[in-house]
């Protein structure tokens, strides 16, 4: 695989792990790097694994894009830099499993935006986030985006404007991150997490991961609109057949592909 | 009342109790137990009540629909029950009175989703808040839309992808309700916040509950011009003059109908 | 300057200081308060300080409107004093200055919609927050609007149809403001949080601040469209250019005008 060297595809069981590996580079998010992640998770949205963990090799989660990269660039250099880092983000609110960030070290900027952009996230004690651009010259408006939907408007102000690490435990009771454990504990906390997130109908899951991100940030009763309608059609669906007939007769459902 | 079986209506001073009474059936949100618990806020919008409660009888606060019920219905059949099963969780929003849950024992499903649509809810300790159709083969779509409203969105998707249940406690730290108590003293403490809820001008504060729903999940910008408008209109309103000519003097004021 | 008796601005190094100064009137929002207000803060806009903080006079911070002068208007005339708050909150966010809130005492009504309308906030532990318009005869609809998008919606049903205070660390545990301290360290939180939120590139930051109001509260994939054009502008800039070049040969950076 072309990609071998900056992206490594591993698979345990209904698991894929999708690792940035360019741990010298804090495993920065270049053109190459954007289209191998890119490349990862398109082959996670074909592949029959239920959950997907985002995770990085080297003492940084990611340090965002490489302004050794940025600095040569001019203005549709950039859009088109940033439309593949939009897609990528996109792209993992987009593929039918269930992602988890595995959050060590540092994540900063694009590589904050990236555990922002998984549907969880699980940090060990140590890690921390950070939007830098806002004490610098080029702000983070991109990775503010998704930042802004999970935290609230005062504490993004604070994150983007001093551009300042906020750490672990502040992350999780701002509802950046889902959970906070011990370094040591990270792995068995992300799999813990992720299995109890892949249970049931992978293809109703699938759905649902869909409907919520159509929903979101929209006026109450838009999102009634659309999700009404999705959940009157899935409820003919094998799986939701399934799961009724098996509740109704009090046994353990079997999963339609 | 035809539906006194499944839903009580009780008034009590100036708060009415809507209580759902189908604890057998863990007051599961059947197509009639709906019908009768809209009847039962129209009933409401029609009183010169200024608080209503929603209380459930037995072990279960709501276990959301009836798989029973559902098993059975074709695309149209669903898209109906869920018509009416969205129109109760508005209408809750819509009348002109306070809405208070006062959640004991388990809310799941759309019985979660009335908690997250009550203007304001507490629960006793031993309550919990669940979307189990992410673990299921028919995921929470519509209960998931006033959820996402109330915490943040990693905790939603916490919610709606693991389907498990959140315990009173986290439930308050995310937001999804205002209070919890120790289960013996729920109905002093519902009583005591509904009362603090209720006083000033019912008609003001009619008009302030609408205007709070129309104008959130809107850009600001579209919402200053809602909430404007009808504020200028409303400080010519009896209830606005008698407030400020009461504070102007000293006075206690007499709220109008 | 004519509106020295009711707004005091002071500048002491990058940093300019408006205070409301009307401590017998509680700091009531005047029509001649209000246009004092918005005057500093365009003055701000014009000057070449980088932070701004907004404090006040007294015993409280602000009282929000003064009902002696609504109580004479008519629907119109309230309307014009509605329009011109509204400019002055919209202002607040408009202006290049990172703007920082320094609460002491009571900051109710349009008070506590002005402590919601900056950037950051920092209070003293004896603050208080209210809508109080919610047990009187006139809703705060218009403080509602960006207290709802700081605080959860159950929290903001809470504070709106309660009208009741809010204590500090209630407010800064639901994200009205950023940080509490005790009384006597309010004016070093205050200035350690701007100086931290005021360092780097003032031309980076106040696009990035335009760009944060303009994207939050709208669908994700709209927040990228605005995001991702201004953030690959904003790469050609001379700030963007310096700081990459900084960064990448190591020194410190000199932030163009």
């Amino acid at each position: 695989m072309a990609h071998e060297d900056s992206v490594l595809l591993t698979r345990d069981g209904t698991t894929l792990t999708v690792t940035m590996n360019k741990p010298a580079r804090r495993n920065a998010l270049s053109e190459e790097h954007l289209a191998a992640l890119l490349d990862a998770f398109e082959q996670a949205a074909e592949s029959d694994a239920s959950g997907v963990v985002l995770a990085a090799n080297g003492p940084v989660f990611s340090a965002g894009h490489d302004f050794a990269d940025v600095a040569e660039r001019d203005h549709e250099g950039v859009a088109s830099l940033l439309e593949l880092c939009t897609r990528l983000m996109r792209t993992i609110q987009s593929v039918p499993q269930v992602v988890i960030a595995r959050v060590h070290g540092l994540a900063t900027a694009a590589g904050c935006q990236l555990v922002a952009s998984c549907d969880l996230a699980v940090a060990g004690q140590s890690a921390g986030f950070a939007l830098p651009g806002g004490k610098g010259g080029w702000f983070c408006h991109t990775p503010a985006v998704p930042v802004a939907r999970a935290v609230g408007r005062k504490r993004l102000m604070e994150m983007a404007l001093t551009g300042e690490t906020v750490d672990a435990a502040t992350a999780e009771q701002w509802g950046l991150v889902n959970r906070v454990v011990p370094d040591a504990e990270l792995d068995g906390a992300v799999a813990d997490l992720l299995d109890r997130a892949t249970r049931g109908s992978p293809a109703s899951k699938a759905l649902g991961k869909r409907t919520l991100y159509a929903q979101l940030d929209r006026p109450e009763a838009e999102a009634y609109d659309i999700a009404l309608e999705v959940m009157a059609e899935a409820s003919q669906s094998p799986a939701a057949k399934e799961g009724m007939a098996a509740f109704l007769a009090k046994r353990r459902p079997e999963w339609p592909e």
